[in-house]
């Protein structure tokens, strides 16, 4: 009975490792034909992304030079952005020549690739990214609401250094999440505007810059903590902000997708557009916090010109949210103005198609 | 001649139009083909990964139910360890069942897979680890080094507060990068020992914590900053250690990767084994460094329950240099029984063979 056991084991064993060569050798043809199809499908995409962009160019010249008649002209044009449409919104998106690493994720991350193949996964990314957005923005609301409240009711009037301290850990925690997903996003073809992530990084420099910053309490708390507090109502008017954009920016990407006009990777900070209704709350309160924060920011460069506090903290705090005012305001101007072109252009050729 | 052109350009738009359509069928196809595929190369691995599994622990029984003579045992074990490799170390391995994505990763990037599935992009994460602990190691010795010297050159053995927090950010970011690329080299099958990992996030804290800290200055600065000396004095051993330990286990991994022991995904923080030169060098080292990171925490400990310092800093600071230095002993003297355990396996085998 041993004689057969031991010879039902071996048996087993010698099976296994015959396994075990079989199954090396599928994958290894496996991942050797899957990355040869690869490149020739990039190759593909990548001709005829060059195809498409030569004869747009050619389109316009022509139609400048009077070559083309415009009907005709619109009704090509017409037919490329659907085939581009077909490229960059389908399976095919994924064989497009990848922006490069970014410098920032090699950083943090090293060589490895964050480009997810299968749309299903890129989508789950960008949808993860938008909740991440929904509960921060929570979290941005009332983290400073519960600081100030606190101040007001518990603490005299007085902020405690470590509660402080702690949401400005968090704010660091945050903005380098953010950075991070956004350039996986901007990896996996998501046109997110450059600025919304320069825009975090400067954001990250000023949390760390004011974990250093010692936080003076009594005496004389009102005056040493006056900007503080200036920081954490415009961190609430920000909070309700991202929650306004948030819904918009849903609503909107729906309304783009029904429409067939955008990728589901689009990501739209601060953009507005469609859902007018919205967009009439939400533009002046842009305005508003970035006109705010630029305050704050021109607050920390008085208080340090004039000589009242010496630490370079104040400068650098200073410079940074004024450059991120100017900065979104900017971006901001600019969207609007896409937009208004875009509009005008629908509404040219919409009352064109009526004339016709 | 206006008519012939136009009919050109019609018909190359056609022609791109309807290549977008074939390549979309192309890649939809070539990505429905590989996902099953490869979802056949994954059930097909984890059903011999489990197999490999029950047949060594069916021989473990018969062996100590005396059922299996310990000759054919051993022979057994070793085709066993060779199947193993094969899956384990080939293209096979890009398919066994994945760890988990790890909270940490998940907090930071969101759910974007970081596993490579081409073995050669898997070395090129590896390699890339490895040359940016060699860049860091350097860092780690000439940063604190340049601080003490400047302190005694130039600041009259006084630390400026700037410098020592641009240290402490850049320890952040550091062991930011650190953890986030060895829990990316676990998803993609190191066997990097958790607690090196934790360690890490132990470090990042401790970063953090530390740049909440107010460095004081004069007057009484060298009772102010014996801390933050001891620490820089601590972290120049590190960097130390880091090189040697970066030489070592280079040299070990290459003899491992020779004999077939080791996949190459192996890391290999603080272990030891092999090239027994240096690690007599080495381990004393290590646990000396491991002693002063305990005495520098029991001393931040002390000066708080004493009451000369009442930051909250002290104490955290103080608990997580305790528990890193206890966690790296207990570490570090598991893998070293390991590694004598292995060599008295070896040398019982050995003396066996010269028996038969």
């Amino acid at each position: 009975m041993e004689e057969t056991e031991t010879r039902r084991i071996e048996e087993e064993v010698r099976k296994a490792v015959e396994q075990a060569k079989e199954l090396q050798d599928s994958a290894a043809s496996f991942l050797s034909r899957a990355s040869g199809d690869e490149q020739s499908l990039r190759q593909r995409a990548a001709a005829l992304d060059t195809t498409v962009r030569r004869l747009r160019s050619s389109i316009g010249s022509q139609l400048a030079h009077k070559l083309l008649d415009p009907k005709i002209a619109d009704k090509l044009e017409e037919e490329l952005q659907r085939a581009k449409c077909v490229i960059t919104d389908g399976d095919a998106s994924s064989f497009l020549p990848s922006k490069p690493q970014v410098r920032f994720l090699r950083m943090f991350l090293g060589p490895v690739d964050v480009r997810a193949l299968k749309k299903d996964i890129q989508l789950k990314v960008k949808e993860e990214y938008n909740s991440y957005r929904d509960r921060t923005a929570l979290l941005f609301l009332f983290f400073p609401a519960a600081l100030l409240i606190l101040r007001s009711w518990l603490w005299d009037g007085c902020l405690s250094a470590f509660p402080v301290q702690l949401y400005e850990g968090w704010l660091l925690f945050l903005y380098t999440g953010l950075a991070l997903r956004e350039n996986i996003l901007r990896v996996n073809g998501s046109d997110i505007r450059p600025w919304w992530i320069y825009h975090h990084y400067c954001a990250m420099l000023m949390a760390l810059v004011s974990l250093t910053w010692e936080i003076k309490g009594q005496p004389n708390c009102a005056q040493n903590q006056r900007v503080v507090q200036l920081f954490l109502q415009w961190a609430m008017m920000q909070g309700i902000a991202m929650l306004l954009q948030n819904r918009y920016q849903r609503q909107r990407l729906y309304t783009r997708i029904a429409l067939g006009k955008a990728k589901r990777m689009d990501v739209v900070w601060g953009e507005s557009a469609g859902v007018d209704g919205q967009l009439w709350l939400l533009c002046p309160l842009l305005f508003i916090m970035q006109g705010f924060e630029a305050y704050v920011g021109l607050l920390l460069l008085k208080t340090a010109l004039v000589g009242m506090v010496s630490e370079w903290q104040v400068i650098v705090c200073g410079v940074l949210l004024v450059l991120m005012a100017v900065g979104n305001f900017v971006n901001t101007v600019q969207t609007l103005m896409a937009k208004l072109r875009f509009k005008a252009k629908m509404k040219r050729s919409k009352s064109k198609q009526e004339l016709n």
